[in-house]
């Protein structure tokens, strides 16, 4: 090999290299920059915020100890008033929407006379599932605090169950797990017979 | 240069040249791809699939024509019988959660006195919001059929909403647009006084 041959590859190594030592650089900052980012969010509770989430545990049982042992519990306060609370009631109810995020939403919003929630705070003894957390978007809370426990073991199936609906909420609409069928008005004008009008 | 210098040079240049040319076929590759699986997906369509969306349509409107000038409807089936119908209700009752397809949830898991709804099939007479969607996975219903109608003008401030929302959902917790805010059993414990005891 000449010299400059040498050189090249050298100089490809060490592009190779100083981009591998980037990478795991800028994985750390993000992660530096992440634990900053979740410091700021809780150092930005108030004497407000902990006195309503002491209200939601309470509610529920003694904050210090099992707060899954009873149901969730959700408050939405807005100005320092609470405008709705709820308490999940799936398995009462058989209705596998009822939790306390989205009855205590139903309430405030009744209450309210409003089906949006701005400026409101939502409260609530665990992590929002999915479907709660899109509609705390839309009703467009302005926070959202909530608990979590020091023994998380009770709440595994429920997170596990939480990230499968995630990761497919996240997909393209054509690969999702569960088949999204569309049907468009040329498909049932087919059916019809061709001139658009139903048949029946 | 050497001659080995100008082959290394022209490799370089051969390689980058393929990896663009690759990156643009993989992407036509895999909207042929999408095509395909949307084009499977709408073949899969039984019978009973249009029977039942004509059923869901005629419910709110004339199935040519504006299907969202009426309330959205939707159908849970399973194994050919109707287990749950449903309305939107949500500007009626200020209730941000009555979606078409939550109600017809509800109705159906009543019905059935279960939480899930496994092997069922949902219709529906517009596309679900992230909300539903969320629920949908939870009961795990086997298949989503939703009608799309060819002037989509009245749902697109619903669609905007819509892809705010999963966009939000996307997100790392820690970076989401509306805050939230996590406390953990020691937060509290220290605003009790270290004893781990509500003072109240």
């Amino acid at each position: 090999m000449t010299t400059l041959a040498k050189f090249l590859l050298l100089l490809t190594l060490l592009i190779m290299g100083a981009y591998v030592n980037h990478n795991a650089a800028s994985r750390t900052e993000q992660h530096q920059q992440r634990q900053q980012r979740l410091a700021k969010l809780k150092a930005s509770a108030t004497a407000e915020d902990y006195a309503f989430m002491k209200k939601v545990l309470n509610a529920s049982t003694e904050f210090t100890g099992a707060a899954n042992s009873t149901p969730p519990t959700s408050l939405v306060v807005k100005d320092g008033e609470i405008i709705g609370e709820g308490s999940d009631r799936s398995a009462q109810l058989n209705d596998p929407s009822a939790h306390a995020e989205l009855e205590a939403v139903k309430a405030a919003c009744k209450y309210m006379g409003a089906t949006t929630l701005k400026g409101s705070v939502l409260y609530t003894s665990s992590k929002p599932c999915p479907m709660c957390l899109a509609l705390l978007y839309r009703v467009e809370v302005e926070r959202i605090v909530y608990y979590m426990p020091a023994d998380t073991t009770p709440t595994e199936t429920a997170n596990t169950s939480n990230r499968r609906i995630y990761e497919a909420l996240k997909q393209d609409p054509a690969y999702r797990p569960i088949p999204e069928l569309v049907l468009h008005p040329s498909d049932l004008e087919k059916l019809a017979g061709g001139d658009g009008r139903r048949t029946r």
